[in-house]
C-alpha cells in the first residue's frame, strides 16, 4: 500500500525541481525532463518507458489509463505526486495545463548506441533551432517507420516541453542521437549507409532519385538551410519543387516530403 | 521631397496602434496586420504589396533593399516612421526584432473571389489551430503553385504575426479565404473541383489516387481531424502510411505530403 505524497504549496522544492525542468540547464543538470499529459504518458508507457514522478491535478476526472500508468509506476518504485491545477498550471507554463505530467530520466543520445540497420529510413537534422520543428521531425519519423533523427551540431534540445509535445509521443519510440558533424561522418562511414541531403544545386529530382537502405536523409537549419560542404560529403543530393517565389520548405515539411518519397520508393 | 517620422517614446500613439496589432480583436477592428524583417517586406513588395506604414529601427544598417522598399513606400503615399530598437522590440513583442516592420491592410478573404481555375492545386485547413501550421501549410502552397488556402470554420488568424512569420512570405503571394464549412461545400460544388480529405478510412493509397485539377487538399484540426461528415462529403479520402504508433501527422505535414504528391500525379 502506498499514499500519493499532496503538494499544496507554490514553494515546495519538488515543484520548484519540476518548474526547473522547463529549462535546458537545469535539465542537463538534473538528466530529466517533463512531458505532459495522457496522450503522451500513455505512449510513453505503451513504450516501455514510465515516469520516476507521476504528477496529477487533484480535480482530475477518473480515467482508466492513468490508474493503470499509475499502477505501473508505483510498481516500477516511482513518486506519485498530486497538485493543484494551478500549480500544475506554474510547472507546465500552461493557462490549460494537462490533467497529468510526468518526469523521465533523459535517454541515452550518443551516436555509438545507435544501430543503423534497425530501420531503412534515419532522418537527420543540422542546427535545426526550432523545437517545433524537432518535435515534428520525431513524429514523422515514426510515421515513415523510421529509426530515429540524428541532431548535427548545435540543435533545439529534443527533451524541451515544446519539442516533446509536438513529437507527440515519437520522443519515446525514435531514437534520438546528438552529434557534431566531424564525429558523424566518421560514424557514418564505419559501415552502409547512404547520407541524402535535401538541396538546391547539383541534384536529383527527389522523385526519381536512387534512394538505398539505409538511407539518412538531413535537412538544415531553417533559415541558412545545409554548409556547402556538408552537401558536397553527402552520397546524394536531391531537390523537391519549388514552383512559387519561396526558395525553400519549412524544414520538418522537406524532411517528410522526403521521408514518403524514400518510403514508397526505397528497395525493400 | 519627405522627412521620416522619428518616434522616441513608448507612448507614442503610432507605438500604442502597432502594438494593438498584435491583437486578433484589433486586427478586426483596423483591418491591418504586421509583418516583420526585410525579407519579408520585400517578398510583399515584389507581389506588388507595400505596407502603409514602414517601420525601420534608428541603428540599423543600410540595405539597398530596404532603400528601394522606403522609396516605393513614400511613392505610394505611404508613411515611413522611425524608432528606436527597443522600442520596435517592444512593437513587435521579439527580444531581437527585425530592423524593420511594415503595416498592410488585410486581404479580402471572401471566398466569392477566389479564381479556382487559377491553379491545380488548393490547401484546405478545418478549425486548424496553430498558426505555425497555417503559416507553414501557406509556404508549402506557394511551393507546389496552389492558389491559395482556404480555411474552413474556426481557424488560427492568418494575419496574426505567428502566421505571417511562418508563411515565410506566402501571406502575400497565396490567396487566403475564410469561410463555414455550409457555405464552402455549396461554393465548391457550384463549379469544378474535387474535394480530397486525408483520412484513416475507407480511403485510397495517397500515392495511387486519382486526382483531379482543380484539387482541394483538406486537412483537419490538429487534435480532432476532419469531421466525419466532413470527411464523407468528400470526392477523394486518401490515407498516407503510418507505419509507427502515432494515428496521424502534423496538419500541415499531411497538407504537404498530399500537395507534392498532387503535384507529381496530377493531369497536366
Amino acid at each position: 500500500m502506498y499514499s500519493r505524497r499532496l503538494i499544496t504549496g507554490f514553494s515546495n522544492p519538488t515543484v520548484k525541481f519540476l518548474r526547473s525542468l522547463r529549462e535546458k540547464k537545469h535539465r542537463r543538470v538534473e538528466q530529466r525532463f517533463l512531458a505532459e499529459g495522457l496522450r503522451l504518458l500513455t505512449d510513453a508507457r505503451e513504450s516501455g518507458r514510465l515516469p520516476e514522478i507521476l504528477v496529477m491535478a487533484t480535480g482530475r476526472p477518473p480515467h482508466p489509463l492513468l490508474e493503470a500508468l499509475e499502477a505501473d509506476v508505483v510498481h516500477a518504485g516511482g513518486e506519485v505526486v498530486e497538485m493543484d491545477e494551478e500549480i500544475l498550471a506554474k510547472v507546465t507554463g500552461k493557462d490549460n495545463p494537462q490533467a497529468v505530467a510526468g518526469v523521465f530520466a533523459e535517454f541515452d543520445t550518443s551516436l555509438a548506441n545507435l544501430d543503423r540497420a534497425a530501420a531503412p529510413i534515419w532522418l537527420v537534422a543540422q542546427a535545426l533551432r526550432d523545437p517545433g520543428n524537432l518535435g515534428t521531425m520525431l513524429r514523422t519519423g515514426d510515421a515513415v517507420g523510421a529509426g530515429g533523427l540524428i541532431l548535427i551540431d548545435d540543435c533545439a534540445d529534443p527533451f524541451s516541453v515544446e519539442a516533446v509535445r509536438a513529437s507527440m509521443g515519437a520522443i519515446f519510440t525514435q531514437r534520438v542521437a546528438q552529434a557534431r558533424w566531424e564525429d558523424f561522418v566518421p560514424w557514418l562511414r564505419e559501415g552502409p549507409g547512404q547520407l541524402v541531403a535535401a538541396s538546391l544545386r547539383d541534384a536529383h529530382p527527389y522523385r526519381s532519385a536512387p534512394y538505398v537502405s539505409p538511407c539518412f536523409l538531413m535537412v538544415g537549419n531553417e533559415s541558412r538551410g545545409l554548409p556547402e560542404a556538408y552537401e558536397d560529403a553527402c552520397d546524394l543530393r536531391v531537390t523537391i519543387p519549388m514552383l512559387g517565389r519561396a526558395d525553400s520548405l519549412n524544414a520538418a515539411v522537406a524532411a517528410a516530403v522526403l521521408a514518403y518519397e524514400a518510403l514508397a520508393t526505397l528497395p525493400r
